[in-house]
């Protein structure tokens, strides 16, 4: 079993790279006293928490930068425990020097996720909330933003914590009615668990139904941009882009790398599938390229087919139909819309399409709002709680199974040990989630994919 | 001219990427009242300076992180204004959302070096020691960072000013006489003024001596790996690149991108010149490959001249004779020194040679020691004021041109207002190394090549 640990760790916080500052990070028993052996300045150990000291960080008499120390003292910190933050310019060679004169002093190099395993353990934050930690971090668009840090904040853990609290007191009672099980008593209610029961299985069967929804939010709307050669699918793609790269790049300093194919709209993040063999394909009807790339097609949420005024009509409506059996969202989009002639208006109104030019960028807003539309998650209320890792709704289904069994073995005559036995299967998993039942491998698998520092 | 502003400016103070916290920072008057608008937690501006506060970031109803925030109030701050530091999760797209909560609020974007130019102006740091913040930041040797922090420290600044400050007296003096021009009197004693221009004038020198050093601690020593093609010039390289690297690797997360030809022996930085052309010309001798071979060389303060057991023994001391007319510090090298017979041995032996195999990492610290030693740069004394920036020396240069005018002055029949003029032109030039004088375009100069948010 992974334990709280004794020794004191160090990390660099912030990302590796040059800027103006740089945060190192220790936590554990020594993390004051082993700051304060190298730090000029103040006497640490003499000071409150939640204060910040300048000073001198040397190593001997080399003077290796001049800092700012944050000071945490347990458990008045993230991870529970004395936490530093030492600011120091943001230089490669000065983070480098200070981490190794720290380690050099007793510290000792924290391994991914190992500050948010620490939060953990000290009882800081349940599992689930240190997970939606790393979520947060990667959250790049303001539907997955929400979702993260509503899990953080508590999200579904609470619930889940109070409703297995409840199912633990009917597990006790149940065991003590082993422990009579000669005189045949009945401390549990049965009609009162079996009420508890369909709470619980209530809670959880909408949590189960959030995670297809939560996913999205998480990892973005999986989409196609569809049409014949030269429509202007990229056009298209790059006006959607161009308008997000802007606003981005308007704060100065903080622009990202934006990857090619992703795109947030209203919050928002759309991830546009590969569809290069459409491309290649001259006509959709040709058997072998139809299918590979409505194989492709039916991963995607949301289908924005892109029409140019030249091709004919006919054409056009068969490859509707084709798309229409796919049963995916799709919206219509006439490109070019300033050449079309009055005759093919008429002749595309019955497709009830939006009309565009991505080269102007015309149009470009509606398109965006039917997107939404479509996808039906402009009106998310991102205060729903939502599931999006694939470990809680795992944890959940299993949950429900054992629920399940106790609902049969309570309407079913089953000896108060089988109940129990699958009362505490429930228990078992509801824990996992939030971190009550853990294993070394569990944590492991989840803390390591954390990045450094955090 | 630029003067202090009113404004309060934003920008993210540490690396753009992916990290477990970002720190964004506000200056200005309004940095406190600013974030107490968007923060839920404590009332900021009720609390003391130097101190830390949990709490959200919110947009409306929507919160956009739990943060830690930092205060710290007027004039105790980098900048001598209220500055905030906000410590996020490190997601990009919490810091846009931050920044641009921020700007609605009336924060200004941040221009690049813009909180270190608010610290020059309100009189936090001189204008030398501004630059210094710069080069701490990009430093990457020990050297390079004993250099920039002394700078940033104060450096030889203090020095300069106490010195500009007694000339300014005597200007004065001077000056009074030409008020009573026709009485023919003299307040300033020419022969204290003499004394004066002449321990400034020894000062000045000596700094100006200091920067060829300086020079070579901040941007590296130039040198070269010579030899013929397979003597084992990459694998050296290597061998000397790869402990530095596996020293870097030790500290996990804070490795960094090594740039191949750069490496750090004693703290010492040395940049390896690429001498490609030597590799494709197969004998030294040949005339146009010598030619540009020795152009290169020529750049060189340290030649490591490889030799390979096999070469014959004329050709040896035929490149030798060639690389002395360098007049270079030369290292001679004999490589894969295993495969040496004992007849080799003597007669390689007057070369004086160091002996390695670059393939099993033998003799590798020798030749570190040996490349120190003839570099002369093992016995620096850090805390040594040296110049390293180009502008301070070019102001040095004109300040000494200047003195020498006033000494020629006060040694001839020359009048006071020539000698007047002559001291004040020694006071600019001065007074532009700390910024006692400044323009604009010499601040837009320096301050446009910081990075955003130091």
């Amino acid at each position: 079993m992974i334990t709280a640990n004794s020794d004191t760790i160090i990390a660099l916080a912030t990302p590796t790279g040059s800027g103006a500052i740089a945060v190192i990070r220790l936590s554990g028993p020594e993390a004051i006293s082993i700051t304060n052996r190298v730090f000029k300045g103040k006497d640490l150990s003499k000071q409150a928490t939640h204060t910040i000291h300048f000073g001198t960080i040397r190593d001997g008499e080399t003077i290796l930068d001049e800092v700012l120390v944050s000071l945490f003292v347990a458990p008045q910190s993230y991870t529970k425990e004395n936490v530093v933050e030492i600011s120091t310019h943001g230089s490669m060679y000065i983070i480098e020097s200070i981490i190794k004169l720290m380690v050099r002093n007793g510290a000792r190099a924290a391994k991914p996720g190992e500050f948010t395993l620490r939060a953990f353990l000290n009882g800081g934050l349940d599992l689930s909330q240190a997970e939606a930690v790393a979520d947060l971090i990667a959250s790049n668009s303001a539907a997955s933003h929400q979702v993260a840090l509503q899990q953080m904040r508590g999200g579904f853990s609470n619930e889940l914590k109070q409703l297995r609290e409840q199912l633990i007191n009917f597990a006790s009672l149940i065991e003590l009615e082993l422990d009579f099980s000669e005189e045949d008593v009945e401390f549990a209610n049965r009609d009162q668990l079996k009420q508890l029961i369909l709470t619980i299985t209530n809670v959880i069967h909408k949590l189960i139904r959030s995670f297809e929804q939560g996913n999205v939010m998480k990892n973005g709307v999986p989409a196609v941009i569809a049409g014949k050669p030269n429509v202007g699918k990229s056009t298209l793609l790059n006006a959607l882009l161009n308008e997000e790269r802007a606003i981005v790049s308007d704060i100065a300093g903080t622009t990202r790398d934006t990857i090619e194919d992703e795109l947030t709209i209203g919050g928002v993040l759309f991830r546009f599938i590969d569809t290069a063999g459409i491309r290649q394909t001259e006509d959709l009807i040709e058997a072998k390229g139809v299918e590979r790339t409505l194989e492709k097609m039916k991963q995607a949420k949301l289908i924005i087919y892109l029409v140019d005024p030249l091709q004919n009509l006919q054409d056009i409506n068969k490859q509707v139909e084709e798309l229409s059996e796919l049963q995916i969202p799709t919206v219509i989009v006439v490109n070019k819309s300033d050449l079309l002639s009055p005759q093919q208006q008429i002749e595309l109104a019955m497709l009830d399409p939006l009309y565009i030019s991505a080269k102007n960028n015309l149009g470009i807003e509606e398109l965006k709002g039917e997107i939404l539309r479509k996808v039906n998650l402009h009106s998310i209320n991102t205060d729903d709680v939502l599931v999006t890792n694939v470990r809680h709704l795992e944890a959940l289904q299993r949950t429900q199974d054992s629920l399940e069994k106790v609902l049969y073995g309570i309407d079913n005559p089953v000896t108060s040990d089988f109940l129990a036995m699958d009362i505490k299967q429930a228990l078992y998993y509801l824990g996992e989630i939030t971190g009550t039942v853990t294993t070394d491998d569990l944590l492991d698998n989840i803390f390591s994919k954390f990045c450094i520092g955090k």
